[in-house]
C-alpha cells in the first residue's frame, strides 16, 4: 500500500499532490487521489476536509475548478480529493452508463456479488485513505476531519457523516454539501445505483445510504450540517436532489437552522461555477469545527 | 455579426455567458467567447478586463480554473475571455502542432498569405470583440479596459498593451501577465509562430510583437505593468519565457518597480494552480486603474 507521488503543484503557498496506490479495498486496483497540504503543515499535522465529487468526476475536477484551495490555505486546512469509483475493475457493463459503474460509485460498499470485490468506495474513503495517508507519514491529522461533497458526493458526505453520528464514532466534526442527492431511494439516480450495487436493493439502502432516512433516526444527537442548492439546477428541477425532503425530515426530527442549514440559492445551477461561488463559505463553516 | 448566447451560468451573483458569432475578421468563421458580467452591471456599464489564454486553450479554461470570477465580482469588473485562434479555417497543417495554428494564434494579424484570411487574433481581440459586444448592447464600458493573460496570452497582453501605449491610443489602462512569453523573437515558440504567420518573419515580429523590443521603444511613456512567473515553471527553465530579458529592457529604459513590476515566485509552475494563487492580486492591480 505504499504511496507513489505522481505530481505536485505549488498553490497558495502549499502544495497539491497527486498520489497513486494499489487499493486492497477496491480489489487491488490502482487508485489515485489529490491532497492539498497547506504551508502550515510544515509546523505540524493539520486538520483535513474530505471532498467527495459527483457523477463522472475524478479526483481532479474540484481541485481545479472548485475554488477551494485559496480559502483552505487561509484557514490552514488540508483537503483530500478521492476518486469517485474504482477504475479498471473490468466488471461487465461498468462503463455503459454515466450514472452507474465507473465514475459513479455512490460511496457505498457493494453487496451484490457482481460488484462486491471492487465497488467499496465507502470503506475506501472512510478507512483506507486515512490509513494509507497516515502510514505514509503525511502531516494530516485525521482526528480533526470533516467532510463535504457535490451531487452524488453530497450524498456520500451526508450519509457518511450521519452514519458516523448514529454510531457515535465522532469521525467527522461537520458536514456540508452542494446540490446533494439527499433522498436517493426516491430518485432515479439512487434507485438505479442501489438496485445495482446492493443485494437488498432499496430496502438495504434505506438503512444506511439515504440521508433523509438517516436524519430521522438520530434521536436528536447533535449535528453540524450546511447544504446549498440552486433553484436553476436542472437536476434539482428533475427531482434528483429532493432537498425539501431532507429539510422536512430534519425539522420533523427537531433539528433547527443552527444544526441543519439548507439554503436555496436563487438561479444557481449544478455547475462548478455554483460551487466556486459558495466554496469559501463552506470552508469557513468547517473551519469553525476543525479548529475549535 | 449578431451574437448568439450559447449558455449562461450564474456565478458570484453575476453571470458567465458564452456567446457565438460569425467573425468577419477571422474570415467569416464562427467564434466563441465567454463574458463574465458582474451583478453591478444592472446599474450601468462596468469596466472590463480582457483575459488572453495560452497555447491549446479555449475561452473556457481560465473561466473555469483561473479563480478570477470571485475577485472580479468583488471589484465589480467584467472579464472577457476570447478564444486563442480561429477554428475550422481548414488551412493545411493548422492542426499538426500544439504550438502553432489552431489553439495558438499568438495574437497577431498574419501577413503570410496562407494565414492572412483567418489568423487575425490581434484585430479580433482589440477591435472586433469590443465592437460586437458594444453593438449587442451588453453593459460593458470599453473606455475602461485593461488586459492580462497567461503564457502565449501574456505575450498577447503585453504586446497589445505596449503598442497601444506607443501609439497613444490609451485603449488599455493597465496590463498584467502570468508566465508570459516576453521575448518571443528569442525563443523557439515565438520563432516558430512568427516564421509561419508573418511574411517578414522575425524582423517583422520585432517591430510589433515582441514585448522586450517594444518596451525599449516607448521613450519613457507612462506604463502600468505587473508580471508574475514561477521559478518551478518548466517553460521558464527551458528559456521560452525570458522574463529577465523583459525586466532588463524595462529598467534600461528607465522604468522602475512602480511602473513595471516583475515578480519571481519561488517554486510555482506554469499551471492554473499558479495563476489561481495570484489571480486576486492581478484583479486588484487592474481595479486600481479601471476604477480610478
Amino acid at each position: 500500500m505504499s504511496l507513489e507521488k505522481i505530481s505536485s503543484n505549488k498553490v497558495f503557498e502549499g502544495e497539491l499532490n497527486k498520489y497513486k496506490f494499489k487499493s486492497s479495498v477496491l480489489g487491488d486496483l490502482d487508485t489515485q487521489f489529490n491532497l492539498f497540504i497547506p504551508v502550515n503543515a510544515k509546523r505540524g499535522p493539520v486538520p483535513v476536509l474530505v471532498y467527495l465529487s459527483g457523477l463522472t468526476c475524478t479526483e481532479d475536477n474540484a481541485a481545479q475548478k472548485g475554488s477551494f484551495l485559496g480559502p483552505a490555505a487561509k484557514e490552514g486546512i488540508a483537503i483530500l480529493f478521492p476518486d469517485t469509483s474504482p477504475r479498471g475493475a473490468g466488471v461487465e457493463g461498468e462503463t455503459d452508463s454515466w450514472d452507474f459503474g465507473v465514475g459513479a460509485g455512490f460511496y457505498v460498499d457493494a453487496t451484490n456479488p457482481k460488484y462486491a470485490k471492487h465497488y467499496n468506495m465507502l470503506t475506501h474513503v472512510t478507512v483506507e485513505l486515512p490509513k494509507v495517508i497516515t502510514e505514509a507519514g503525511l502531516p494530516i491529522d485525521f482526528s480533526r476531519q470533516s467532510i463535504f461533497g457535490h451531487s452524488m458526493g453530497g450524498h456520500g458526505a451526508l450519509t457518511i457523516y450521519l452514519n458516523s453520528i448514529r454510531k457515535g464514532t465522532k469521525q467527522y466534526r461537520s458536514c456540508s454539501a452542494f446540490a446533494p442527492i439527499t433522498n436517493p431511494t426516491n430518485c432515479p439516480w439512487g434507485q438505479k445505483a442501489f438496485s445495482g450495487y446492493l443485494q437488498g436493493g432499496l430496502e438495504e439502502a434505506k438503512e444506511q445510504y439515504d440521508a433523509t432516512e438517516l436524519i430521522s433516526k438520530l434521536g436528536g444527537k447533535s449535528v453540524h450540517i450546511l447544504v446549498d442548492y440552486g433553484t436553476g439546477d436542472n437536476f434539482y428541477q428533475q427531482g434528483q436532489l429532493l432537498p425539501e425532503n431532507f429539510l422536512k425530515a430534519a425539522r420533523d426530527s427537531g433539528y433547527d437552522e443552527v444544526q441543519v442549514r439548507v439554503r436555496s440559492q436563487d438561479g444557481y445551477d449544478h455547475s462548478y461555477y455554483f460551487m466556486s461561488t459558495f466554496g469559501a463559505d463552506h470552508i469557513h463553516f468547517h473551519a469553525n469545527f476543525l479548529k475549535a
